[in-house]
């Protein structure tokens, strides 16, 4: 494997662990337990590592991050919705 | 700032996200609205991340993920532990 497709694969991993987490919030519509902290800080260093990213023109770090961004708001729209 | 320490702050953030879930984990004894697929995923993910960032010699990428890792491996405890 190479070093790039590692990569690929490391972003889709971190990429996909915040689906379950926003898809047991949608669905139960409780998100007690989960920490606003959290989301917001990943959110934050998730702009970051875009940023570096692109900086550094490196595709795995940029498709994962653009993604998981995505989620992180999905995220932070639930847990202000629920609490 | 030059590129390496975007990453650095990149890290430094998605690292720290993790803190207060933890802290909050920890705190509360509850952990029923965190996904364990998430932990489980997000683990495996940052494994991967490791591999990536010591094959480019990376290391911001290594610096963050040996610290998420450590992180992830605390919340698993405390998922497992209440629930």
């Amino acid at each position: 494997m190479v070093v790039e497709e590692i990569g690929l694969v490391a972003g889709a991993f971190t990429t996909a662990a915040l689906l379950p987490q926003v898809w047991k919030a949608f669905k139960t519509k409780s998100t007690r337990d989960v920490s606003l902290e959290m989301v917001i800080v990943l959110g934050i260093g998730v702009v970051f590592w875009l940023a570096y990213g692109l900086m550094k023109n490196d595709v795995p770090i940029i498709i994962a991050n653009a993604l998981t961004l995505a989620t992180v708001i999905a995220l932070l729209y639930l847990k202000i919705k629920h609490g």
